[in-house]
């Protein structure tokens, strides 16, 4: 478990990247229990989170840490991975001011904080934790082939391709479960939603012989504090890089149900434009052909990312056409709601 | 590249498990280009290769590296591995006597080597390697889903299951195309297969999102070299915990072609028995549909592992069955003929 139950409070660093390309520091800020304190955006400094996303708690955004330490937060969270996923210098010193100031650091990066020689002396004699999510525990083992016994019901979302919803549909789907008094757990897959969880394992970090092995781990200790688990998936059963993925996560987590996710007018794999996305109904049948010989399960529900669509009734007509190509009750979980599949997948 | 071409001699460790239980000894010994000059083991000390292995080139069996010595090889090869991959400590003599008297000495475990304090320190002193095969190149990237634009053919094999033969299968094949004349290549993606070829990726100790990647720049690699490359197919795409490595395998390698492999008999994944082996002809269709969006490709050919049957009538029906399930021409390519399929894979 990381250092952020609901108890916690953190400053979210994300120079001159937020929102827009902040996926992390935005999805912290929607969905994580914990306390937003302030937002690093040196290009935004003065400006509050609610003048560029209106439908959070509000937070103000400075130019350091030195600045939001007035407002005592627990942590620092880096909340922007570059391109490659290295260590920006010009964070150095707000790296430094958080752990002189007692705060934990908490990354999602390939380059490991705890491997930087400065940081790590430094966190020694500040007795603060440098925790990078992206580090796989070192005691994972290949799957069993357990998690059908897992004492709750799995729900997995999977997608045409990368960058569809699934995270974020699936985190609608826990707190539409849970206003309806369902005890529902979230299973992170990934660095942000494990950061926006406090726990989880990055699957595409783990050694391939152990991808399903992590994720039969998180779905049987998940199981004995939930009900109905919704297991955030990752890339697309197709996808020339990452299937492998995918395909462990379908065969370790062994749903009872599948959500598939897509964006309306995606055309072709998302940084893979050779490779033309089949209809979206040809996946209905990839991913339960592939499921049924290790654990059958079912496509219960679509979620369609409809942002490219300006037009609410246009938007509708293509949830409808979606939910008619994977024939599943289908909606957008953000524009419309998500509690709106949520009957199809109990 | 490991110090293993043709020119190389090595001695092979099989303590107490040769030849049934040491099966990358057996395939060193069966397929690779250089010279096997003796193999240990203290249990059958005294006997000779042949005794026990008979379609292969003779070497003594010696009870310790010291009586190997003699011999003059290059390096020692640890060809076998416990449950688990562990470093058995009654090896330890062994390995120091041949650190001591020059040679490299090349393994496969989990446990690597050169993270041996007593080994890394008695290697660095007499200027010899330590090479751990499991460990993958730490340059890997993920894949650019350029496999296709290899100037080769490619081949897979792929597998009903996990040891149905797919190493086996992809090196006679290797072996019978050269013998016709054909510029043939072998991808080795597993230890044993890196061992017998003197290169290669292990896919599976790979990090899950560069395992198509790794599969990818050994495609690209090979193809400079050869006109049609054999890849060592891994698992199968319905196994409960390695399914992600096989597909990162379809998807990476980007096949023309697949060889699908079986074990005759066989009715339940090896090893997780609450898990049956569907029909063998529905596995055609789950490559193939699941190939088709990246890379499509075909069925072309079935091999066999008939082992379990006595008669040779007998295997000779099983595997026209098995030919007639997948719609391909097929062979048992050890018991009979690899190049009987040869034709179907050019």
């Amino acid at each position: 478990m990381l250092p952020l139950d609901s108890d916690a409070s953190v400053v979210v660093l994300a120079h001159e990247q937020f929102p827009d390309r902040a996926k992390t520091a935005v999805g912290v800020l929607r969905y994580a229990d914990y306390d937003v304190r302030a937002v690093l955006d040196r290009a935004r400094a003065g400006d509050t989170v609610a003048d560029h996303v209106p439908d959070v708690a509000d937070a103000p955004i400075v130019e350091r840490m030195a600045d939001a330490l007035e407002f005592d937060p627990d942590a620092l969270l880096i909340g922007i991975a570059p391109i490659g996923g290295g260590f920006d210098e010009s964070w150095r010193p707000d790296v430094r001011a958080a752990i002189e100031a007692g705060c934990d650091v908490i990354a999602g990066l390939h380059y490991f904080l705890d491997e930087d020689e400065e940081f790590a002396a430094l966190a020694a004699e500040n007795g603060v934790d440098l925790i990078d999510v992206r580090r796989p525990p070192d005691d994972l083992t290949v799957s069993e082939g357990r998690a059908r016994d897992a004492d709750a019901d799995v729900v997995l979302t999977v997608g045409t391709d990368c960058s569809t919803g699934k995270m974020t549909t699936t985190l609608e789907l826990v707190a539409a479960a849970r206003e309806r008094g369902i005890d529902a757990g979230f299973v992170p897959t990934g660095q942000t939603g494990i950061m926006i969880a406090g726990w989880g394992i990055p699957v595409d970090r783990v050694i391939a012989d152990f991808a399903a092995g992590a994720v039969e781990r998180m779905i049987l200790d998940a199981a004995e504090d939930h009900d109905l688990l919704f297991v955030e998936g990752q890339g697309t059963i197709i996808h020339p890089a990452y299937s492998g993925v995918t395909c462990s996560l379908l065969h370790g987590a062994m749903p009872d149900r599948l959500v598939v996710t897509h964006s309306a007018g995606r055309e072709a794999i998302h940084g893979y434009e050779a490779f033309a996305i089949p209809p979206v109904e040809s996946y209905v049948d990839l991913y339960t052909d592939l499921a049924a010989p290790v654990a059958p399960t079912e496509v219960a529900a679509g979620a369609l990312d409809t942002r490219a669509l300006d037009a609410d009734d246009e938007a509708r007509r293509a949830v409808e056409a979606f939910g008619d190509a994977v024939e599943a009750p289908a909606t957008d979980p953000v524009r419309f709601d998500a509690s709106e599949i949520l009957d199809a997948l109990r």
